[in-house]
C-alpha cells in the first residue's frame, strides 16, 4: 500500500531537517518559564557571591585545609548550577527548550542556499550589488508564482465568478488622498544624526529589547517584563512615544553609534509625477484594491445592479520600505492578490457557507489571545454560528482561504487564523482575521481577510462626488413615514423680507428631532425662537410660518452603501513560506551527503516531468525526445537531460528543484516513471508515459492509483538514485 | 458543409460593417495621385479665373445676351469642373477614393462604445476624471488579456523551453544609465509660453503638416511634398531642426494660439526615489529586457553554460508620455511580454526553423520601402535564404509571431512584417522587422523583432565590471598564434628611471598591428619613436628594450559576448487590433437594428460558454445550474443567465461579448448548443453539453466535427435569436 496520493504530498512519514513541529510552542507559557529561570539565576548568583565571601573568610582565618577544600567544592557545585540555569535562560529566551533558534536559523539557511543557487530567486540587480528589498523570481520561482496564481483564479475568480479586473500601479494622488494612504501611510523614521542613514525607529526600539532580553542575563525579572511590555505593544507607539523611549535607553545609531533624530513620520508609497508639467503628482500603488473601488459604479452596472459580487485583481503593489529586513517576506515590490467581496450589509448570509462549515482548524480568537491561551482547532459551523467569526461571508472566505493554501502544500499544522484585537483593527472595520503560517522567522501574517464595512466606498463617494451605492429594488412598494417641513413663503416673506432665504433653508435643514420639537412647541406656545446659522442670530417663527407633518411615503427602493468584505494575498510571502513548509533533506544512498528536496504538490511544481535516457545513446535520445514532443503538446512543462552525468546526480539536481515524476529511458519500448518522495518507479509502455504524467500531474489519478495499475520497477539498477 | 473551424474564425463570409480590406492602399501610391490633383486644381482654378474675366470684359463691351450667357454658362461648367476636382483631392488627401477615412472613424467609434458599455476597457480613475493614457481592463477584457498572456507563455515559454523570469519595476539609475535610457529615452517637448501646458513637438508639426494637407486645398503641389517630407522624416529631425520648422510655419500652441518654447528633451521614464534618503534615483521600468541581461550570467550558468537558449519576462512597463494620444495605443502604462534569445554570433542558425521554413505571409522588405512598391507575398525560407532577413534565428521568431498571432485572431491580410529602414535601426542592430497589424488608425507596430548583436550585455559589462560572456569549450584544444610582447624591465629601468612604469604600460598595451610594426622597425633600425600617452611625449625604444615574438599557444575554449535577439510585445497594443479584427455587426431578425458580435476564436474568448433556461422554470433553471457545475469542474468559464430577459436579447447580450457558444436548456433531458458565428444549433443530452464545449473550446474538436455528429436543433423556435 501507498502512502502517498495528491492530498497526501504534506509531512507524512519525512523526516525532515527541521521539525517545524518543534516551533508550536506558545509565547506566554516561554515568557513565564523565562521569568522563573531570571530569578532562580538571581538567587543562586547570590549563594555563589555568599559561598566565595566564606571561602575567602575561611582562608583569612587560616582554617584547616579540608574545611576550605569542602568550602571550595560546595561554591564549585553553586557555579555549576547558576551555569546551568543559565543555559536554560539562554534557551528559553532565543526560543525553544533544545536551542532551536539556532536550528530554525541554520534550516532557513539550508532552505535560502538552495532556493539561491537553484535560482528560485535572485536579488534584482545583483552585477550592480542588487538593491535592498528587491527580488527577481529565477525560472524555477517564476514558474511557482504563474502556478499559484494560476491556481488562486481558479479557485477563486473562476469558481466564485469573480468579476477579474487590471488597473494601473500609477495612481493620482486624488485617489489614495481619499483612501487615506496619503496621509496615514507611514512609518516612523529615525536619522543617525551625522550620517544621514535612515532607520525604522520602532526597528531600533525592537532590537535594542531582543538583544538585552536575549544576550544580558543579568537584568531582573522586573525589566525583562518591561522590556517585554514594549515589545508587545511596539505597534501602538505614537512618534512622542518612541522617541522617549529611544532616549530613556540610549539607544543610539547601529554601526556608528550616533545620536538619533527625533521619531517623524516617512510616506512608504513611491512617489512620482504624472506627465510632463509637475503638476501632477502620483504614486505607485500600495495596494490594489483601490483601483476595485473606484469601478464599483460600473462593475455594479456590469453585474446587472445586483449584489453580493466580488470583484478580484492580481497585480504588483509597491512599499518603499525605509530600511526592509527578513529578506523574501519584507520587500519594495510584490505580487497582490485582492478580492472585493461587494454585500448588502443587512445580509451577509452565504448561500455556500455549508460547503465549507465542517473545516476544522486553528483558529485564533480574540479573548484566546487576550487571555494568554493559545490558538485552538474549531469548526468554522460553530465559529459562526458563535459569532467568533462576525458573519457567514467572512466565515467563507475563511474556509476557501484555509482550502487554499492546504492545497498549495501548505501545513495544516502550522497554518492558523487569528482575529485582530480591538486596536489592531482600523475602527470601521466590522472583524479582521489573518492567515497566519508558521515559518523560521515565526507567524507571518499572509492573507488578510477582513470585513470592512463600508468605509472605502464611503470615502471614495465623498471625495469624487459621485455615488457609490446599490439599491435592493422591492418587489412591492413599501409604506414609509416620512417627517415632512413645509416653509410657507408667504408668511415668512412678510415677516423676514431679504432674509426670507435664509430662514427657508434653515427650517428645511432641520434634524427630525429638532423639526418634532419645534411642531410640539408650535402647538403649544403657538411660535418659537429659531437659530439660522446664515444669518448669525435668533428670530421667531409663528404657526403661521410652516407646517410640520409625518406623511406616509411609498417607497419602491432602499438605496444603501455596500459593506465589502475584503480577502487580500501576500502571494510573495505564501510562496517563500510553501518553500519551507515543502523543503526537506535525505540522506544519499552512500550516506555521504544529504540532498535537497521540495516536495512541491504537482500543482505548484515548476517543472512536472524530468525525461532521461539512462545512458547517453542515440536510440534512447530518440526516444526521450519523442516523449518530451508528447509532453509539449499535453501542455506538461518538463525538462530534457541528455547530459552523462550519472542517474542519480540527475535524480537529485531535479528534487531540489521539486520535480514531482521523472521518466528513465532504459529501453526503446517501456521506460520507468519514478515518483520523487518515495522514489517508487513503476514501468510503462513509452506511448503511455505522458499521458500517465499528465494525468498524475493534474491531479485526475493519484500516484498510489497508478502505482497498483502498473509493473513496479526493481530498484536494483535504477534505484541508483542516490 | 460548414465552413467554421478553429482556424476559420476569420473573416470568411461575414459582411464587416467597415470592410478593412479596403484600407489595402499603398501610401506612395496616394502621394502621387494627390499631386496630379493639385496641378489639375490649379489648371482648373486659372481657367476658371479667365473665364470669369471675359464674362465680365463681354458684360462690360454690352455684348448680345446670348453671347454673354453662352459664356456664363461655359464659366459654370468649368467651376463645376473645378469642384468635382476638389472633392477628388479632399478624398484623396483624407486617405481613400471613397472617403473612407470617415468610415474608419466610424468604424472605430462602433468599436469603442462595445468595448466600453460591455467594460472590456475603463478609463482609469474614472469618477476621478481620468488620467489621460492609464486605462483599466474591466471583466471581458481582463480576462482577454490573461487569455492571449496563457497562449504567449504556451506558445513561446512552454513550447521553446525558455527560461522565465519576474523582475521588479522599481530599477536603481545606474541600470538604465547602462542600458542609455537615463540619456536617450526623450521626447522632444514644446511649451505654451504663457499657460506652460506642455506638447510634444512632432506632434504639432504633425498637426500641421496634415491639416494643412487635407484642409487647405490651395496649397501648391511644391508645398504638399515639402509637407510630405515633413512628415516622412519627422521621426529624425533634432531639437534645432523641429524648432526651425515650428518657427517656419508659426506654429503655436493649440487652443490658446500663444508662443512656442523651443523644443527640449523630456525624459519618459517615470522617476521616483527608492528609500528614504532621497539619494537613491530610481524609475519604472520603460521596458522588461533590462531585467533578464542583468541575469545573464546567472540564466547561463542555470542553463547548464549553454548556447544558445532564451529568458523570457511578462509583465508591466511605464512611459511617461508627454501628452498620449490614440486611445488604447498609446499609454503610460502597459504589458510587455518580452523574449532575449542568446546565440553564437557565429552561428545563427536554428534547429526548428524548417518548421516555420513554408509559411507565407506580407513581408515588407527595406528595399520595396524606399523603392515605393508596397508589401508583398513572401514565403520566409525564401527570405532567409535570400538575405533579406539576416539569418534564421531571427527568421524563426518572425514565423513564431506570425502563428502567434493568427492563432490569436489577427487577420493574415491585415498583418505585415515589415523590416526597419537603415536610418531607423539602432547602429549596433543587425537586423529589425516590425509586426504590423492594420487597424482603423493606419499600420500599427505591435510586435518588434531585433537582432540587436552583443550591445546589451557589453553596455552592462562596462558599467558593473562583471564579465557577461559565454564560452565555447573546444572537443580537441586550437593551436593559436598570439603576439607576446615582453618589456625588458632593466634596461628601460635605466634609460628612464622614474618614467619606467609608464612605458613598461604603454609597450603592453600596443594593439597587435602597432606592435608588428615596432619589430620590424626595431629589425630594420635598431630603435623606433613611441608616443607614451601617460607621459604626453614620444621616447626612443631600443631593440634591448623589448622583445616582440609570435608565440603558438593551445587554447581550450573561445570566450565571447554572445548576440542577443530580441522579440518585444506589447500585448494591449495586440489586444486593441484584435477588437478591431474580430468586430462585426449584422443586422437583428427583425431588421431593426444592428448587432455587434466580436468573433474572438475560443482561445480568447473572454467566457467560452452561456448558460440559459429558455423559460423561467425551476426545472430548467437546475439543469441550467448542473450543467454549470459541470463547467467550473472542467475549467470552463462561463456565465450563467437566469433573468427572464427574452432568448434573442440574452444571445444578443452574450454575442457582444464574443462568447463562442451558449447551451440553451429547453427540456430536462436534453439542450441545444449555438455557434456564435453561423448561429447554427445541435441538440445534445443534458450529460454531455459541458464536455462538448470543453472540447471544442480547447480546440481539440472543430465545430463542424460536431455539428455533423450531432442531431440539427430546427431554428423555428429557438434560432428566435435576434
Amino acid at each position: 500500500m501507498r502512502c502517498i496520493s495528491l492530498s497526501g504530498f504534506g509531512f507524512k512519514s519525512v523526516s525532515s531537517f527541521f521539525n517545524l513541529r518543534a516551533l508550536s510552542f506558545t509565547f506566554s507559557s516561554m515568557a513565564s518559564s523565562e521569568d522563573s529561570l531570571r530569578r532562580a539565576l538571581a538567587d543562586k548568583q547570590s549563594a555563589v557571591e555568599a559561598q566565595a565571601n566564606s571561602v575567602r573568610a575561611l582562608k583569612a582565618a587560616g582554617a584547616p585545609k579540608p574545611d576550605v577544600e569542602t568550602a571550595i567544592e560546595a561554591l564549585n557545585a553553586l557555579k555549576l548550577q547558576k551555569a546551568s540555569i543559565e543555559k536554560d535562560l539562554q534557551a528559553a529566551v532565543t526560543g525553544a527548550a533544545d536551542g532551536s533558534a539556532v536550528s530554525r536559523e541554520a534550516f532557513r539557511q539550508a532552505v535560502l542556499n538552495t532556493l539561491e543557487r537553484r535560482l528560485f530567486y535572485i536579488l534584482s540587480f545583483k552585477i550592480y550589488r542588487g538593491v535592498a528589498g528587491l527580488y527577481d523570481y529565477g525560472p524555477p520561482g517564476c514558474a511557482v508564482r504563474s502556478n499559484v496564481l494560476a491556481f488562486w483564479r481558479q479557485h477563486f475568480v473562476l469558481e466564485e465568478n469573480m468579476l477579474e479586473v487590471h488597473c494601473p500601479s500609477v495612481t493620482p494622488e486624488i485617489v489614495l488622498k481619499a483612501s487615506g494612504h496619503v496621509d496615514k501611510f507611514t512609518d516612523l523614521m529615525v536619522k543617525d544624526e551625522k550620517t544621514g542613514t535612515c532607520f525604522r525607529a520602532d526597528h531600533l526600539l525592537k532590537d535594542f529589547c531582543n538583544e538585552k532580553l536575549q544576550k544580558d542575563l543579568t537584568i531582573s525579572a522586573e525589566t525583562a517584563a518591561e522590556l517585554r511590555h514594549v515589545l508587545a505593544t511596539l505597534d501602538d507607539l505614537s512618534s512622542d512615544e518612541l522617541g522617549a523611549k529611544i532616549r530613556k535607553y540610549g539607544i543610539t545609531a547601529p554601526d556608528t553609534r550616533n545620536p538619533l533624530s527625533d521619531p517623524y513620520p516617512f510616506n512608504l508609497m513611491f512617489q512620482t509625477s504624472i506627465g510632463p508639467s509637475g503638476l501632477s503628482p502620483g504614486y505607485m500603488r500600495p495596494e490594489t484594491a483601490q483601483g476595485i473601488f473606484v469601478n464599483f459604479k460600473d462593475l455594479y452596472y456590469y453585474n446587472g445592479n445586483k449584489l453580493p459580487f466580488a470583484a478580484a485583481q492580481i497585480g504588483e503593489a509597491f512599499r518603499n520600505e525605509i530600511s526592509p529586513r527578513q529578506g523574501l517576506l519584507r520587500v519594495r515590490e510584490f505580487t497582490l492578490a485582492e478580492i472585493e467581496h461587494f454585500v448588502d450589509p443587512e445580509d451577509k448570509s452565504h448561500p455556500k457557507f455549508s460547503e465549507v462549515a465542517n473545516l476544522e482548524f486553528l483558529m485564533f480568537p480574540r479573548k484566546e489571545q487576550t487571555s494568554g491561551q493559545s490558538a485552538k482547532i474549531i469548526r468554522l459551523g460553530e465559529a459562526v454560528a458563535e459569532g467568533i467569526v462576525n458573519n457567514e461571508t467572512l466565515g467563507y472566505f475563511i474556509g476557501r482561504v484555509y482550502l487554499f493554501l492546504t492545497r498549495l502544500g501548505i501545513h495544516e499544522n502550522h497554518l492558523r487564523f487569528r482575529q485582530h484585537l480591538a486596536n489592531e483593527m482600523a475602527h470601521y472595520a466590522a472583524d479582521c482575521w489573518d492567515a497566519e503560517i508558521e515559518s523560521s522567522y515565526g507567524w507571518i501574517e499572509c492573507v488578510g481577510i477582513a470585513d470592512r464595512s463600508a468605509y472605502d466606498l464611503r470615502a471614495h463617494s465623498e471625495k469624487s462626488g459621485v455615488a457609490l451605492v446599490a439599491a435592493e429594488k422591492f418587489s412591492e412598494p413599501r409604506e414609509v413615514e416620512k417627517l415632512v417641513v413645509i416653509p410657507v413663503k408667504k408668511e415668512l416673506g412678510l415677516a423676514f423680507k431679504g432674509s426670507q432665504k435664509n430662514v427657508v433653508e434653515a427650517l428645511e435643514a432641520m434634524k427630525e428631532e429638532e423639526a418634532l420639537e419645534m411642531k410640539a412647541n408650535l402647538e403649544t406656545k403657538g411660535e418659537v425662537e429659531f437659530y439660522v446659522c446664515t444669518l448669525e442670530k435668533n428670530i421667531t417663527i409663528k404657526k403661521s410660518m410652516v407646517t410640520i407633518s409625518k406623511e406616509k411615503k411609498k417607497e419602491h427602493q432602499r438605496v444603501f452603501t455596500p459593506s465589502v468584505i475584503e480577502p487580500s494575498f501576500g502571494i510573495g510571502r505564501i510562496i517563500y513560506c510553501l518553500y519551507e513548509h515543502s523543503y526537506y533533506m535525505r540522506p544519499s544512498k552512500a550516506g555521504d551527503e544529504q540532498l535537497n528536496v521540495f516536495r512541491f504538490p504537482p500543482l505548484v511544481a515548476p517543472i512536472k516531468c524530468t525525461v532521461f535516457p539512462l545512458v547517453q545513446n542515440q536510440q534512447y535520445e530518440n526516444v526521450a525526445k519523442d516523449i518530451s514532443k508528447s509532453l509539449t503538446a499535453a501542455g506538461i512543462s518538463h525538462k530534457i537531460d541528455i547530459t552523462g552525468t550519472s542517474i542519480g546526480k540527475r535524480y537529485a539536481r531535479t528534487d531540489e528543484l521539486g520535480v514531482p515524476f521523472a521518466i528513465t529511458v532504459d529501453s526503446t519500448t517501456s521506460v520507468t516513471i519514478r515518483e520523487r518522495d518515495s522514489k517508487d518507479q513503476i514501468r510503462v509502455d513509452v506511448e503511455e508515459a505522458a499521458a500517465i504524467v499528465k494525468e498524475v500531474t493534474e491531479g485526475r489519478r493519484t500516484w498510489e492509483d497508478v502505482w497498483s495499475s502498473f509493473p513496479h520497477h526493481s530498484s536494483v539498477s535504477a534505484d541508483a538514485d542516490d
